[in-house]
């Protein structure tokens, strides 16, 4: 019972209505080890550069994250500045340095390739089948994706998706990926694929997942303040895949309970700027959390 | 057990992707009638033009809608023309013709003066609460409203919630009437002028519900097309109103309850122009969607 990760470790600078954070610790891949750890063994693939500070990985280490697949790299690591104004749920970039990022060619550790669930985080189609190649027998994929990509290489994205099990992405993603503006038409599009699931994230509207003619949707969890949304959306595939990594079955019951360990994680990251709300994290407090959200959602059967 | 609704009657002209419809039935008092008459007698108070075809109540006579509280004025009826595009959330309005209702004065039939169960449709604030003067001993008070107040009736519209025991409003609406970006904050402002409950529509992100520390969630019913999304707010308005107007206290249950009830009625209403879903439908057909609304939120207890 393990995680790969493959994915962008980074360095963010991040304004919000909260305040302003310079060069913290950030990623996908990041995001992601941190919220999986809770449930499961992660191991992550990504790249940094020389100047890459290795204290950022104390967290890594304590939750027990295999940080052995990050590569170090000549050049500088790969960093992304942003902001968000009113609209907490858009971040508008200021800028995006690749760096080291631009060469990412992921090699696995052999001891590596034997892993069984794999989540191949927002990075360049052509690179998450470049990863998958390299595992020998992967029982559950899932994947993310973002608009650049289905602007730029939306050929290899639907080869991709075509070998994954679970397709993660945002609700504007799922239209404009498939060109449907209605949602369900949108989503049966992307089933056609290949994917046996997607789920659709919403932002502060929370979750939907379809799998097969089941619909299952989640509100976000209401929170006075999001400090920093960014990494939420990894925080969920953390929280989902996690979750789902240590079920022998991908049971209709599992995988609405992975929606909602996901939105519970993705309601931690966004409540601090980077991976704070991860440092103090129990699972207690994320188990009442789950509680809060069946009591969030809940009405007596007629 | 009966609801009195003030509202307005209207013809709508609208255009959708799915089509153009000229002079069909509308109007807030309209949509919630049908909705309500499901669960409740339904009187209806709200003023038509010497133009008005009678034709249009067959269906309001067929559900046993008291509409001799519709007043005929010399005149025009009251008209209204939109239309929506990708955005299915949100009305483009081409042109508003109060006609009759610009003198609209609602004076209440002796009969309509014992009501327990009132819903001010969003008409005037100053109607609204001319209305709710005229009754004798109102049990349950429900009101909507809509931008146009918040921008020129403030004060006349803090004045009327504080009367009321339910406010209705839309997610935007409640941000702009007390200025505070977050929902939350912006619904614990308004709790405190007065209702003992909100309830914030989000159109096709569904319902939420504060009341006390309860917090309720609900997302809209997936639905392939909305053919026509005029009178949704209205017709979950009648769902939810009808409902509780049943019941003898207002529980916690209840209140999640009639929130699920008025996503179904606003769930059929966006799938057909006009009043037209109302037409065919049944009590075992509303009983079913509610159903599905549980089968689509459900997930196990930890």
């Amino acid at each position: 019972m393990s995680v790969l990760v493959v994915g962008s470790v980074a360095l963010d600078t991040v304004k919000t209505p909260f305040g302003f954070q310079r060069e913290v610790l950030g990623g996908s891949a990041t995001y992601f080890s941190m919220a999986a750890s809770f449930f499961t063994k992660v191991k992550v693939v990504a790249v940094i550069g020389t100047d890459f500070d290795e204290n950022h990985f104390k967290l890594f280490k304590k939750r027990g994250v295999d940080w052995s697949g990050i590569e170090r790299k000549p050049g500088k690591s790969f960093r992304w500045e942003g902001e968000y104004r009113d609209d907490i749920n858009t971040a508008i970039t200021k800028k995006t340095s690749l760096n080291v990022f631009r060469e990412f060619d992921p090699v696995l550790p052999g001891k590596y390739r034997g892993s069984r669930t794999v989540f191949l985080a927002n990075i360049d189609p052509d690179l998450q089948m470049k990863v998958l190649g390299q595992i020998r027998l992967p029982k559950l994929v899932v994947c993310d994706t973002m608009n650049f990509w289905i602007e730029n290489k939306s050929d290899s994205l639907r080869k991709m998706i075509s070998h994954v099990d679970i397709l993660l992405m945002n609700d504007g993603e799922v239209r404009q990926f498939t060109g449907e503006a209605n949602l369900f038409k949108a989503v049966r599009a992307v089933l056609k694929l290949g994917p046996r699931t997607v789920v659709v994230k919403r932002g502060e509207f929370g979750a939907m997942m379809f799998h097969g003619n089941t619909i299952f949707a989640v509100p976000a969890f209401p929170l006075d303040r999001a400090v920093d949304p960014t990494g939420a959306g990894d925080s969920f595939a953390g929280g989902f895949v996690g979750y789902l990594s240590g079920k022998k079955a991908l049971t209709v019951d599992h995988l609405r309970q992975a929606v909602v360990f996901g939105s519970v994680m993705a309601s931690f990251a966004v409540q601090g700027f980077s991976i704070d709300s991860f440092r103090t994290l129990t699972h207690e407090k994320i188990r009442e959390r789950y509680r809060q959200f069946k009591e969030l959602t809940s009405f007596r059967s007629l």
